[in-house]
């Protein structure tokens, strides 16, 4: 199939779930009417070989459109708004057939449909490599009613939603059959693997977070050491996260023992759980049930000369992670 | 360079000409106020080896950066906005060093700056080629009041901006340094090079067109013969194209001569001069000197059990021109 019969294939296979597009594929560029007074954009790109490995049958092309647009859409989740639109840019290597790249808009599709977002436009190059560009589009009122990183404040509680250190064990036991080899890790090790493949952004959290006054918000793709960082030093507060409060996935404790380290690291500096850490008043956040927080620490005002940025404590006493390279390729 | 240090210091050379820009880089996204009722957006990938020669000294890191740039604004151009923002993904061969990446990001912000475009957002991500997915976001009041594809009439007349040709046969030049290599053509030689490596969007035209009442637009990314089929099929009718009427770049005709071309076919074919063509009532037609359009052809109805396209005439007689891959690598 050449590009344009590619195009036309795609655009047969979208949903049209989305009455503010006025102009969809097929004119220059899409249309759009406005869901909100504040455009929220975000755009992330998927390299086979580096953000997911290259060769691996578990690495489907269905695995690769599922996690570009779930990636993409986490942005919009860590700042508490409703996916809206997407356009996608796939530069495709010639190992890909028809068959792949339709799998792979398939996946994409499926994400969208699950999350409301709409397919609004894209671009199909032949390339050397699978490279999947994804911007997303959501649509908000008011820009101090956002998860946004710069509002922490000293006395907020810290929190994260889900479970953590799942993707990177996922990757782990991707790359070495031998780990959690045995019948009754088989579980855990299979959730484990789909964690990585195939995240879930955490966009109804989000919104519910927002809607529930919370007003600080980053998603974790780097992991609490790094991206609780981003949010202190915007803020110019310091993040004080207690190691053994994190929340593990099912499984990340016996990767770790395997493997000779600690949980609380892995699950720290592993990345790509795509899960949502916050802060919020401590009254604001006694008011949070149900939505599956889990508080790992608090906020403190920085000490004269701090930039601001996050302590680790294991023991009550504060660590320095090495830091963990999550690169599949 | 790491990656997020790249991003600092991208995001300290961008022109924060956009007082739209609540939230810029460093949150999750950027929040950005709306400056019409609708979001016209589009996606355009620019792949080294692909759309531009790899390792040509030439296609330098400030070409790629412009390019990518450019040819995504000349989208925004086809639909008659003014562009508003540009979202930029790059992905970075490990040939790539930080020079290259800033003379890439450079290049891309002087063409904002010169465009009035804000680039709001972006990725960075290593890669096995350099990828760069720009996503442009313009905005428009009212869907009828735009350069569409589907709304050619019979009767309208068909224009284009500008002179074609130059990009195919800057291609052409580039590859064969014996293609016009006497001294009388330097100049010519020179801007065709230019042309290819460095297109210029039509933003002020598209927009004057679109003000001036045009409602039908489209760029020329892929030539006459290709992108006027598109305007026919969506609006199901047939545009009739004299190819003797193509206004041609200086040395078009040259380099149609030393390769046994035809000069015309070579402009119909080439694609990426990305000017604009047009479609207008005739009454309109004669109010719009000074825009610099050339009338080459005319609307004319479908035919029954025709779906719409473009008719090309040589002499008065309808031809068929051999596609001409319009391809870098």
């Amino acid at each position: 199939m050449g590009e344009r019969d590619l195009i036309r294939t795609f655009t047969a296979r979208l949903g049209r779930r989305d009455d503010r597009l006025l102009i969809g594929p097929g004119d220059d560029a899409a249309v759009v009417r406005p869901a909100g007074a504040l455009a929220v954009t975000s755009t992330d790109t998927t390299v086979e070989g580096v953000h997911l490995p290259a060769g691996d049958p578990r690495a489907t092309p269905g695995v690769v459109g599922h996690r570009s647009l779930a990636t993409a859409l986490s942005d919009l989740a860590a700042m508490g708004v409703p996916a809206g639109e997407a356009y996608v840019a796939l530069t495709i290597p010639a190992s890909w057939d028809d068959d792949d790249v339709l799998a792979c808009v398939d996946a994409m599709e499926s994400l969208a449909a699950r999350t409301g977002t709409a397919i609004a436009g894209g671009d199909v190059s032949a390339g050397p490599a699978l490279v999947a560009t994804v911007t997303v589009v959501g649509w908000a009122d008011d820009e101090e009613d956002l998860l946004r990183r710069d509002r922490a404040r000293p006395g907020d509680l810290v929190g994260v939603t889900g479970e953590l250190g799942g993707s990177a064990c996922g990757l782990a036991v991707l790359r070495d059959d031998a780990l959690l080899a045995g019948p009754a890790h088989a579980e855990a090790r299979a959730a484990l693997v789909e964690r990585y493949l195939r995240p879930t952004p955490r966009l109804a959290a989000g919104v519910a977070l927002r809607r529930a006054g919370v007003r600080v918000g980053i998603d974790l793709s780097d992991g609490v050491a790094t991206d609780a960082g981003h949010v202190g030093r915007r803020s110019a507060v310091r993040l004080r996260i207690d190691l053994e409060r994190l929340p593990l996935q099912a499984g990340v404790a016996a990767v770790a023992s395997e493997t000779g380290r600690d949980p609380a690291e892995l699950a720290a500096t592993g990345g790509e759980d795509f899960e949502l850490l916050v802060t919020a008043p401590a009254a604001l956040a006694g008011r949070l049930p149900g939505l599956g927080i889990t508080w790992i620490g608090e906020v403190l005002a920085a000490a004269p000369g701090d930039a601001g940025g996050v302590t680790l404590l294991r023991g009550g006493e504060p660590v320095r992670l090495a830091g963990f390279e999550h690169r599949a390729g």
